[in-house]
């Protein structure tokens, strides 16, 4: 048997047991010429972690630490790294390899790369050893998906920006949310308030669309220019044909979700993009409701290396600050905080701080 | 009660006797400063037609006159018109009325206007007169609905460019088909082979996918670069994330339909445009089939004035020849022509003809 570096981080054994913790000790792959070693100071908690820990999403492999909203220091590069330096503080997301070399990755979408590989869940091929997550000691990553974090940005604010917030500012850059555009974001949870700030920052006249009107107050905080509920009879009356992109973190399409109310405030081919993604559950479109104005229907899935940067560039430039909450990492406050994330208990994410407590300084 | 001028139509009473044609006189609405009167010489044959007549689209005011892909001879103009003069030949496509004035209509949207109406079937509201289409001996329209016809298009040609011919230049030309471009048309009919015309036409690579190969010689003639048969097992596996756009002129979405596969073929934010409106079907999403390459679905709406004059001189100036069956008109005919149109029974437009015989000289 081969000796492989070990790492410790927090997993859960099975979705049965998804509420419980267990610091372990877990193989690693070996450090690769354009690895980047990161010792973890912070992760943002995000609702793909307790998809996967629950099973939504359908078999992984346990046991397993998620978590993929990372940043800490890194300790080490390998011998090919350009793009890090030892000692930087820097950030990993969802996505943690692809080929680099198709047309997808030589096009700023890698994360569309039919080899792409998650930050935790995935298996590395040479070594069959199963990629951990950012509730854990350390982090070894291709230096494409580590992204220097500008000094303007608190680790615990940056965290989630890793996934959420990149989640959130690609749609948006992609389709020309700026000035003179009118967007929405629907929902406003820990990637809706991204998609306000970003929006917002890049000059986006921006509207929230929420259920009710119970985070109204927090929307205007964080800059949005208007607020609907669609708990409010006839809410999309005023607005129709008036906006110009839709940018939508509902991750339910049940029977009371009227897409068709959404889809006619959109202008003539103005856009729905998706980035919430249900489970299990297929979204019913009604021809007409697309005819009516010509619109589309899409999703978007993390951003790219490049947007990344840009992202965090313009935080840091515009003094943007994610709405986090911070919680110290344990295996008892881990299952506590994916309950309630689980029961969107949270204004607007998480972030598990406090690493030298549980890893060591 | 106002007295009305009066032409002559083939119109159905009932949907429950939709292949029986009458020809019968109704009432015309009075001459508006912009409209124009013209002597209709022929008219295409659109599924729209059958549709309406078979109730499929909902109620109808019948009796009703359809058809609308009319070419005729503008007798005369209405005292504010410009843009068309007596005597020249002209065409009338499915819609013949909206605002001018929204912001739709002022963004070569007026497909997309709210007050649209349509060549038949429409009411007009100061007289409540049903608007009727082209299977009459003559149509009055406002000037922004009529199209001069280039001497290089015989009618019986240029009469489905102006129902299905606009159907599929618009969402070519509006989802960037042209040289470096790869475009697929799904389904080689009425609106699929003005698919393959155009998209070629205007320098993509063109592709086909219909069901079988039954069509695949007619598919390269028609100029096609390639052509796909869906029962062909594994059809797209070689062709995923390689084409630009899909226009689809499918109008069923049954279980049997694999939008997945579809979608598998398009390259990132590739986009499938729908022209087909199926009735009463929804149109099935996973969600994970938007994500996988970040596509985007959508669908079109005939096309603009502007883009009505472009493709008719790019089909002058291509030398474009429409594949059109001609059918003299008669009650008999029209019968006969709409339930071989619902067989699919043709190759690959049916235009009615020999207006004088029925109508007068």
């Amino acid at each position: 048997m081969p000796q492989y570096d070990q790492y410790t981080g927090f997993q859960v054994k099975s979705p049965e047991t998804w509420t419980e913790f267990h610091k372990n000790e877990f193989d690693v792959k070996p450090f690769g010429d354009y690895d980047v070693e990161i010792k973890i100071e912070a992760c943002g908690v995000c609702s793909s972690d307790v998809h996967t820990v629950t099973g939504g999403w359908g078999d992984q492999h346990f046991p397993l630490a998620v978590g993929h909203e990372i940043v800490g220091k890194a300790l080490r590069v390998g011998p090919k790294v350009t793009l890090i330096k030892a000692g930087q503080r820097v950030g990993v997301g969802a996505q943690s390899w692809s080929c680099l070399e198709c047309r997808q990755c030589k096009n700023d979408n890698e994360t569309y790369c039919a080899k792409q590989m998650d930050t935790f869940g995935a298996v590395w091929p040479e070594t069959g050893i199963v990629t951990q997550g950012g509730y854990s000691s350390h982090v070894r990553t291709h230096e494409h998906w580590v992204f220097p974090i500008p000094d303007a940005i608190p680790s615990e604010l940056a965290a989630p920006m890793m996934c959420a917030g990149i989640t959130m500012y690609s749609p948006l850059v992609r389709n020309g949310a700026g000035p003179g555009k009118k967007v929405a974001i629907v929902g406003l949870g820990g990637l809706g308030h991204f998609g306000v700030l970003f929006a917002k920052a890049l000059g986006a006249e921006t509207w929230v669309i929420s259920r009710t009107h119970s985070k109204e107050e927090d929307a205007k905080k964080m800059g949005a220019d208007g607020f609907l509920a669609t708990a409010d009879k006839g809410w999309n009356e005023p607005h129709k044909l008036t906006f110009d992109l839709i940018v939508s973190t509902a991750n339910a399409f049940g029977e009371e979700f009227d897409l068709s109310a959404y889809l006619s405030i959109l202008d003539i081919h103005g856009k729905w993009i998706s980035v919430g993604l249900p489970e299990n559950e297929t979204l019913q479109i009604k021809p007409q409701d697309l005819i009516s104005n010509g619109v589309l229907i899409g999703s978007s899935h993390l951003g790219s290396r490049r947007e990344m940067l840009e992202m965090l560039k313009l935080s840091a430039d515009k003094g943007i600050k994610s709405w986090v909450e911070t919680v110290p990492i344990s295996a008892e406050n881990l299952g506590k905080t994916m309950q309630r994330l689980q029961k969107n208990d949270v204004r607007y994410r998480f972030t598990m701080v406090d690493y030298d407590k549980q890893f060591g300084a």
